[in-house]
């Protein structure tokens, strides 16, 4: 099958290392498309910064569209989720939903570790969004960041190593979700030193749209819709 | 005061009645500029065309900045509202917010009521997010409508009176908002028929931000951010 | 138009204080008229408290009858608000009440700062009956309080300072409550300091009932129900 | 034990019937003493009626204190109870407080019965105030009711039977609570009919009364507060 | 009456504690007759031990079939009591069951305080279950506890008191549950050091149960139900 | 991988039907081993079944220890479900924890369809405890069944389409569950008379269990406990 996979912000070295964990977690039989979105912001922090992203990550997948059998929104906060979902006639999951399903079903309770504070807002209302509040033992995140969104995974590695045993021993987490799409590949290098399950949001992705690719092969598709003025690949989505 | 109403849909005949509307219902002293989104589609429905609606709607309000004192986003549902209020700098409120609050002053249980049950799923979530949902008496809604959103106001008039007795009788409503953009003005009209105050967002939402200037008038804004490939509109806003 | 505002308490000097702020907040038009409950406690501040001054404000409200075109509660809380809304038939604010839509609309998520822990259990439980629990970021208060009501505004205005810095800075608030009649005007003194919106309640409410004047200026009311026994002014607002 | 058993309506036939049914209900050892509210309403319907009701009931309570050992507040709705159980000094319960209890400790699942649907939003925001709407199956009530408060048991008695029918049937209830004090009593004649138990407010709260006096017989009692111009009843309860 | 208690663990030693706080509790007239699990776990902790304790409740309940006229299942937990009141025919109450119920109806508030806070994820979705989340002002635990369950309650009385008093001052509790089978005794012994009432779950079961009989003699039974290989306690429960 | 499929009654006309459909959803290298519980009843419906055929079910995963790298709790309603997670050292799910999950990541709100009412309680407190009834559009099942659960699935198959039909229509369902063990592989077969997605929760199971291994391929287990007088099976999974 083939696997489409949106970074929502414009970061380049993002995409990449996205791009890397998704091939590292995908069955043989599954070819990853990695895409940057086309406009937006270097990183996805806040409200109005979702709101572009998500029109962003629209525009990328009816760019697309018709190349992929499934798709994954790989930025944390999902932008644009719901909308694909309702136009891209195949299942879509972003980062964030699979990592709260993936580890609801894992555990009893489940933490949310990431690099910056300044993302907690966004995660708690994507997490609300979705449904899964009760199930959520806590947040627990770094202070505030200016660096670069491509090395933060480095960066900031033995910061999130604390926070994720904040998480276990103070919060009574089972399941610790590693949260941000620049850390993709973290929770896996980090998983041999945490005595809980780790879920990285990128391979968790993966996995659960292979699952839902067979469970349910393809998605009902809204009628087409008029448009003004959109980017090609937006308006390809509503066609 | 200045006042910045925008259409997030790209019907210019709902920007008029919603310009009317809103000229009808300020104080002498403000002045209403109305514009319409300006890409987009010509009703807002469903969450994708709320996520472009949302961008379309910020593009608006940066392309204006600087010329407002206050915006309202008259569009049932509120794209773009959590963005445009961290980044304008002035107080900005959505139409369906400004129901939903006015209502809730007014009233112990609001009913809603609008032309489709197409635009329910919406409503429900927009309600949700606003956390007035234990407030809600309940929705009632016509079938679905594939008129012009021009004469809708006129053409199921009758229907939204009916819906509002139900809403009055069955569901213990003692304040109904008539909702939906394309309704704008149809609560005055219909208010003398009624036994509980109606409610008209886009009047609620003038009313209201003549009262939060007055509150607090200036927002806090957020810093500059770098932006790749936006349009000229949404740019200025992230400056 | 006449804004009847009623101070649930039996402290004149918080009365002088209200009417101040409350004349300060008003628009040329509106004239203010402040009275003192007819009976009850110099500060109002556990369930039995919230009852008796419930009822008396009730009293004061009927006492008045006819000479008002709105009324404001002026005691956080709300004593007898919902009583008052069914018989008034003029819009009746709560300063709680509007404290907390007025925070709601100009932000994502509010604080809510006061001069002592022993209001914080009537603050809370009025904050669940109005719905809006769920949009804020949490309470922060002062140590048991025993001086004069009539002048606690200045003697803690240092600490409810510091208490709204934890309230931005750990709470994650992006606009401040300052809650308390005893308060009044406080928030305007201290807003140059502070980095986010702050909300005065007796303003808000002045601000937000001029507004619903113009929304809704009559509200519904109940048929006369036969008494026994009460005070004249309560046995008004039956009639 | 001796019990004080307040009626918070001024219906003198409702209170015989109450003060019937609490005898009824009551263990030997335990002496029912039974008063009507000294001020008020005929019938305690709305939330003007409520708050007037709750500082009637308060003031029955102060004006017999020290003579009993255990209160009932013997009204649906609970007027006055949160300020009762801050200033009594022993337990107080409310007779709807009691049947929720109760029922929620009999079955998984309770609906609630009335004679008429006026009465169901005061229940609604007592049982949400209570905690425990989650438990809850539904209400079933009857249409408007202008009759006669004190025969109204005798008159609705078999609409009573059908709606706790549909409660069980359609509703899924595994226990019913026959609401209002009016009706008390009703809930035993009816029982032989029906198949699951059925819950009488007043019956619950004198074996519910005598339960709490066992396990903590003296409630804390909060300090005396000055008070001004208060019934004399309501004074002693603040001293 | 006779009053079946059931330790769930396989504790003998918690069995004589609990059965001898029962006896105190209990009013002249009832019998307590008290059994320990026929299998099970010698403590109950988490979810694994829960449903295992739950059918070894059941099949208690089942052996002693006919002998009892009320049931407590006295376990922390209340393992088992669903399945219990559907099937026992007389009315069958949990002992943190009666204590919830028995704290919110004498307080506003409740604390609950356990000796290891290994058992809280246990409690808190038993306290979710019985639908009184709301009404609990937090809990407070010792550290992990690998001792005699049959002694824990005095080598760990002090700890006790100093987590009723933080739950008094910090989370405002009005009252305070002293939660843990083994813990049975312990709050009566503790209570006159405290200022607020304290609950013990066995007491509180037993004034309750006495009291629900009265309320509700009997509980409607379902059918029989055919079964394979069960133990002759449990399929007694089903016949 | 080695997969066990757990069905929790004792009918084995279910189990074959479940593993033929487990077989079917499994992609070629998944074993699928399917077992009866080993005691208990022929069809789970009520809350004392639920306790019972949990302790079966862990008794059925205990015997079959070391043989699984993953195991299915083939029972809507989930009995054992949460102790088999903290026991089992692999990843276990249940039908209705994978239905939900699966039906939440591929539409906004889902609809639950089955064979008899008598289910639904079951299914409704399955759901809360999952955390997701936010996202359920309503329940729709069928009457009174007393007869064969191994046809079931073909006896009312016409009934399970119109139901399923009014999830879609009236409640607004975009995904429905089509649920209960018995009536596994019906949703496969009535997918192409249905326009939205249908789901079967074994099939879920499968595709999901087999992410879940990808994911996190070892629970972590607790540490051993002493028992006494268990199930051989059930004792095997305490050590």
């Amino acid at each position: 099958m083939r696997l489409l996979v949106v970074n929502s912000n414009t970061t380049a070295a993002v995409t990449e290392r996205i791009a890397g964990e998704a091939r590292r977690a995908a069955t043989p039989g599954t070819d990853v498309i990695a895409v940057t979105a086309p406009f937006g912001l270097p990183l996805i922090v806040t409200a109005s910064d979702w709101q572009v992203a998500g029109t962003a990550t629209l525009a990328a997948l009816g760019a697309a569209r018709g190349t992929y059998d499934a798709a994954i929104i790989a930025c944390f906060g999902d932008p644009g989720l719901e909308a694909a979902k309702e136009r891209a006639g195949v299942p879509v999951l972003g980062i964030s939903e699979a990592a709260f399903h993936a580890a609801a079903m894992l555990g009893r309770r489940f933490g949310v570790v990431t690099f910056t504070r300044a993302l907690e807002p966004m995660f708690v209302d994507c997490l609300a969004r979705h449904g899964l509040a009760s199930r959520c033992a806590g947040f627990r995140s770094g202070p505030g960041f200016n660096g670069d969104p491509g090395t933060v995974a480095e960066d900031r590695a033995a910061m999130v190593l604390d926070l994720i045993d904040e998480a276990v021993r103070l919060d009574g987490a089972d399941v610790v979700i590693v949260a941000g799409g620049p850390l993709a590949g973290l929770a896996r290098r980090l998983a041999p030193q945490v005595p809980v399950p780790l879920i990285d949001g990128v391979a968790a992705a993966v996995a659960l749209a292979e699952a839902l690719v067979r469970i349910a092969p393809t998605a009902p598709r809204r009628e087409a819709r008029p448009s003004t003025g959109l980017d090609p690949g937006l308006a390809a989505l509503f066609q």
